[in-house]
């Protein structure tokens, strides 16, 4: 909501006058929200517990490829059974290692004011990750991602104060070779952003350089980047039971330098995992829950979340389906099991539409409440995510932080006050049964931050609508993504930072960057 | 879910190979949905009685104007006070008359299949009511709406398994003159689907006409016409605090011949209502618990249900706003005091957007989702509304279904059965981490009916999205919507009963129909 009561708003409708600097639109303030609800839990107690023990039974009897020696001889050493890269691990030490993690950490960036808690009833969101591929109306088709299209996203992503944290890059600079690209993308990321950051767990040369970038942007000492988590990776597995070399070992370094672990398998029911969503939800905890162990076992008290990426395939074509009510389910059921391993949770805000029209924003939103309802900690991929991950648009980024922010006022208990003020006897007496409310002091009051205030939702009627261009939702949202980028004001850092990130990238540019055979 | 497992599915991709007669696409069959997910309670226990006792204090202290002479007489014979217009009722009289209303109903259509309960666990959903006008994607402006238009509308809502009962007409034919209007449109209702039928209260002779049409389209006596609800009436108060003459008249017609009552308040907040959300509550509650005082007084046992139509107005113009988080906990909370009271609740798929695109769709799921976590039994214009139910529209209509299918579906406890089968440690076994679940047995016996199969959702990866046309949502619907129509097949009727409906129309035609000066 609007902090200055009274103040005329233009809500950001399409043309919408400029507000000075980078004011575009009203937008809420930073405010990452509180989970209030009882969060929604398809199963019963039995249903957990067998779930649980299935996932047990996985770890147990069937095992897990770690394919990474370093990883297999930590875990042989604390007692796992190891059989060719085979991993097995009885629940009582599965069990007693996952009770070593926290139920709640902080990621603290380079701005301490936009610190984030993950776990308790603290919920984040997060900007798209990763996609190859980049859409907007203005091209009209879907083009490989550039840095200009990344620099943009990433201008979004800090321009919105419901985005609270960055995931991987918001698209691939494919233009960037692959070698230095993470030193592009992590110097744009930390220059144009403030928000915390991510490193892929791609190689030991970018984990560690993403690692010193971020300790660079904070002007931490070592011994300071690593008292607390100011960053942190997310790996995913290889499902089915497999976790790869690479993101094994930036899973490590992170563990070991204190910083953030999240872990996501990407278990679709009837391709990497079983058909059945109980099944696909055990499996996928399996695979998480045993990394978790392998961070407990390097530094008991390693800041972990397990994430949830469970969805179905089209039984049809085996094309991966999102938003759907499998994903909402299986979202929610792994809530459930977070809460029983006392973990931090991360769901995502996905789709599988191609384009931001209804069927995305239907997807989009069944995910985005499954994450509410589920418990979410960490909301991935929580703007700008089409094509099932595969293309990244600017109107969708803008839409679903409409949504974003619906979330966040929905969340706020204000609204739901029953005190005698918000009751309004009296107003309701006052105005009795032949006025209206618009013009009573108690409206008068209260009007400026009763309601949510979209910048983005056209209120207007048909014929208002129509009078002003009869402008569809994205290409309402491209206006405003072009109006955000033009304003965009960075972040303030200090000029010594940047030179010293700067002189990093280069030197590390004229070292060749890192390997690109993994 | 299609229930012949391993027949192949095109799921009603645009230009999809028709199937015989009406089976345009593969739709889940008529299987209204039970809620089985604790509601989402904002509220506290002290903000329920906080809600309840400010209800109760209107109805005591400030007053309903009903203003109609019968109702007023009832009234006060049953020990209100009356002051002109103005009747205050004691909470313990109002709690004594509620306490006679059934917690569940049911309304029984002349096809004995499409009965459908209201209360408990049930959730119903019926097509968009009431708006003049009428938009679709091949006109692309809004029009009037005509007989042609609400007859269309009628087809879809009877071809859609997931519309379970009619509202009042999904648009209002305005070139058929109002005097008869009600005797064509009930003609078309009653012959076009066989679904719960909706009379407006609007003039004696209207609602005298209504039901006459829906006892002959059953075959029925006067004396099995009234044995139980056939039909029901939806009434709005005129907020704030007024019942009005001709909606008084039809709720008491109904009651006497016991039929389905509904009275749902259209609260805003901040126009018709307090700017704060409980606020608005309590006077909507107020408002619909003294019609079913009424209700009860004429018939003890009366099958009443209270409705939410509590939102809230944009503060700058005026315009109201649906689908918002404001909307959404009215309609939470209202479910919390419906419980309260006991008494089954209606709710609605809402939005104020003009055209089927993204806003359209977060703010219908924004609605409809609200409706699952309220416990709502009846869900009006769940499907077709735009433009804060001003346009009625065949694309959004068909749009709407897509989300009201992955709601029933949902909403089955088959998604997260966690028996041995589900949890498939024999499958996740015999896979183990070199292969995938796409061609193993446990796979193939389920894959038909493991997952929700869309009819509209495009799951084509954008290359062959694009290839198919770069067809968007709406277009897609549009044409799944001509194709219903085109194929559409009337459900069966006795001759002998059309016959006499259409007597019935002719003989009330001849007579003028209804008077239009109410």
């Amino acid at each position: 909501m609007p902090d200055a009561p009274r103040r005329p708003r233009n809500g950001g409708r399409a043309g919408a006058a400029l507000r000075r600097g980078s004011e575009v639109i009203d937008q809420m303030p930073w405010n990452p929200p509180l989970l209030v609800d009882r969060p929604v839990e398809p199963l019963t107690e039995d249903g957990v517990h067998a779930i649980h023990d299935g996932a047990m039974r996985i770890l147990e009897e069937i095992g897990i490829e770690f394919l990474n020696h370093a990883a297999l001889d930590i875990l042989r050493t604390a007692g796992c059974t190891i059989d060719g890269q085979n991993v097995r691990m009885g629940r009582d030490m599965v069990m007693d290692y996952l009770a070593l993690a926290p139920e709640t950490f902080t990621l603290t960036p380079r701005n301490p004011a936009r610190a984030i808690t993950i776990g308790g009833r603290h919920m984040n969101f997060g900007n798209v990750s990763s996609p190859p591929n980049y859409w907007d109306m203005e091209l009209g088709r879907k083009v490989p991602g550039t840095r200009e299209m990344c620099r943009n996203l990433l201008k979004l992503s800090q321009y919105f104060n419901c985005i609270h944290f960055n995931g991987g890059y918001p698209v691939e600079p494919v233009d960037i070779h692959a070698a230095v690209r993470h030193l592009d993308v992590l110097y744009d990321t930390l220059t144009l952003t403030d928000k915390v950051t991510h490193a892929y767990s791609l190689g030991a040369e970018r984990v560690e350089d993403v690692m010193e970038m971020v300790r660079i942007s904070g002007g931490w000492s070592h011994a300071e980047f690593e008292a607390s988590p100011r960053m942190y990776t997310n790996i995913n597995s290889t499902s089915p039971l497999k976790h790869d070399g690479p993101m094994l070992d930036g899973w490590m370094r992170l563990a070991r330098r204190n910083q953030g672990l999240v872990v996501t398998p990407f278990t679709l029911a009837g391709a990497m995992a079983p058909v059945t969503m109980s099944g696909a939800v055990a499996q996928s905890l399996a695979e998480a829950l045993c990394a978790v162990v392998l961070a407990q076992i390097i530094r008991p008290g390693a800041a972990c979340a397990i994430g949830t990426f469970t969805s179905n395939v089209d039984m049809k074509s085996g094309a991966p389906a999102f938003g759907t009510p499998e994903y909402m389910r299986a979202t929610q059921m792994t809530g459930q099991l977070a809460r029983f391993y006392k973990l931090p949770m991360r769901s995502s805000g996905v789709c599988a539409a191609n384009v931001p029209d209804g069927q995305a924003m239907w997807e989009t939103s069944n995910s985005l409440w499954a994450a509410v309802q589920s418990g979410s900690h960490m909301v991935y991929h929580a703007a700008g995510w089409l094509e099932g991950g595969l293309i990244a648009s600017p109107e969708k980024f803008v839409m679903d932080c409409e949504v974003l922010q619906q979330i966040q006022r929905y969340l706020d208990p204000a609204l739901w006050a029953t005190g005698p003020d918000e009751i309004a006897l009296d107003a309701i007496r006052s105005v009795g049964s032949a006025g209206h409310f618009f013009g009573i002091q108690h409206t008068q009051d209260r009007y400026a931050t009763a309601f949510y205030q979209p910048f983005l939702s056209d209120w207007k009627n048909y014929e208002a609508w129509e009078a002003a261009g009869s402008v569809w939702t994205p290409e309402r949202a491209h206006h405003i993504f072009r109006e955000i980028i033009s304003n965009f004001e960075e972040p303030p850092m200090d000029a010594a930072i940047r030179a010293e990130l700067s002189d990093f990238v280069a030197r590390r540019k004229s070292e060749g960057g890192a390997p690109t055979d993994f």
